[in-house]
């Protein structure tokens, strides 16, 4: 008979956890060639508006396979519900068995994009973080500085919104967590300060351009999942000593490096493959004055290893 | 928070739940392409070797959406494990809301496919039927039989199988229900007597050919969901009045008419639609004289109407 984890269980199990290994590890096997994900399946509806996507796959030899469903539908917070949905379902690999159904409502999804972007720091940010700047006051915004604290060992943190209500709340919850924030609605502000930035929005006109970037800046570009959204001037890729994605063919077609591309201002054979600059360390940062960039898509990966990370959590203590 | 059905309580539910008409008004649905059934998600597996398939979809303006997944190890059996197992989500459509867990393991894939046959037979099967043939003494073959109760008044069948021990059981198992199973290895004896048919086995050589088929006769063959599997001679196809599809879009590519296609005897143009069939009478039988066939190769609107009637049978006494 499968589990059945709920949010708060959910809840409770990741504050204990440290689920950066597991995504690290899932990056490595993906760029190893050894993850097997097909595309995405999607339903469109019209009355309401909604849309619901099927994200699935496994690493070949692994355990288990996984299959995530996540919707959104914009209208629900007319109606007092919230936007987005979700669940994750944890099979056997060698018979098919449903071995866990994780009732996460999205919450995993969050979890998983705010790991990624604390492997992207622990591989490319410089050796001395002075100053963390992140773009986007928001869930993600949040989650992005959590997930940082196990990986940078620096307080002081700028933040960037769009007005000052959510600057405050921000402000009001991570000061208690030891950082001292600081709130901005100037880019610049960020950029002229900053040696480890997070871009965590949801724009398609760029926040920052390249003239901002100074020397040793680490971006990392996670708000970006669809071609038209773009968070950074194609010219600071351009700029960049290294461009890494989390997947070369899919930020091929969206994100940041889809836009420089476009633009012509990159190239494909310029680009590296985050898991390859985990597993190499002739890839990564050879010096605290290069520029580089991580632009995050979002992998299913990701998604296969926080659910076993969970899964194993509670059920074996592992 | 989602409900969450297990297979003991499916299978209570469905003893007092009919089907036949959930099933009928989504071929209807169907035919009148009112339904969104995207393509079919799988996962191959080799080692073991096993495969898992995800089919999703909906009725327009209905209030759900349903994911269904599927898998198959058949090396499961030698670890005393079921070589199938499978779930179904329901899913609201209006606010994309997880409303219903079917932790079925595939019994409902079964049910659907048996309600699909009497649906067949209601609107095709000759006005006295007089014996009832039924190839194959599995699992289907037995709840094709048990589906059709309820639309048939004719408790004289026989059963076509492979060995005596399934034929036994098949006996053993319908006869206290009412009937008079005789059973045979020879195809003949089903054609030569019935005049309403079933074919419910997965061979790949035809187990009727067009000689054998009279007057009145009506086959509905269900046995075949791919291009390599053939329970009829495509002259049977050719021979038949009326020959229709559940899904003509899917049945040019798999099934019997595919094989008649394929062979050159029967036209995109001779096939009609069961949904279609069901709406309008003058696509029915015109007299006891005609042959007919329906070909069934299983449609996910008969998943989306069976997950329905379970849930709001158990939720809503509905």
């Amino acid at each position: 008979m499968a589990k059945i984890i709920n949010l708060s269980q959910i809840r409770e199990v990741i504050e204990k956890l440290d689920p950066i290994m597991a995504i690290e590890e899932g990056f490595v096997a993906y760029s190893k060639g050894r993850v097997v994900v097909p595309p995405v399946g999607e339903l469109i509806f019209n009355d309401p508006p909604g849309d619901a996507h099927i994200k699935y796959g496994y690493i070949i030899n692994d355990d288990y396979y996984l299959i995530k469903i996540a919707s959104g539908f914009y209208e629900n917070v007319k109606k007092g519900l919230p936007p987005n949905a979700g669940l994750m379902l944890l099979f056997n690999q060698k018979t098919g068995e449903l071995v866990c159904i994780l009732l996460d409502e999205g919450f995993l999804t969050n979890v998983r994009t705010a790991a990624a972007g604390a492997v992207a720091a622990k591989y490319m940010a410089p050796k001395m973080v002075h100053r963390i700047g992140i773009f986007g006051a928001g869930t993600q915004g949040k989650l992005q500085l959590e997930y940082l604290n196990s990986i940078i060992n620096c307080k002081d943190v700028i933040v960037w919104g769009v007005n000052q209500e959510e600057l405050d709340a921000y402000k009001a919850n991570m000061e208690p967590r030891g950082y001292v924030v600081e709130t901005t609605f100037e880019a610049n502000d960020i950029a002229s300060t900053c040696n480890l930035i997070v871009t965590a929005t949801p724009t398609k006109t760029a926040l920052l351009n390249a003239d901002q970037i100074r020397k040793g800046t680490h971006i990392t570009a996670m708000g970006s999942d669809t071609p038209e959204k773009n968070e950074l001037d194609p010219a600071i890729l351009q700029k960049a000593d290294i461009v890494i994605a989390d997947s070369i063919s899919q930020c091929l077609e969206r994100g940041e490096i889809y836009q420089a591309i476009k633009a012509g201002v990159l190239k494909k054979q310029q680009i590296v493959e985050l898991g390859n600059v985990i597993a190499q360390k002739d890839l990564q940062r050879s010096s605290d004055e290069q520029i580089s960039v991580v632009d995050l898509t979002g992998v299913a990966v990701q998604d296969i290893q926080i659910a076993k990370a969970v899964y194993k959590s509670i059920f074996f203590n592992f």
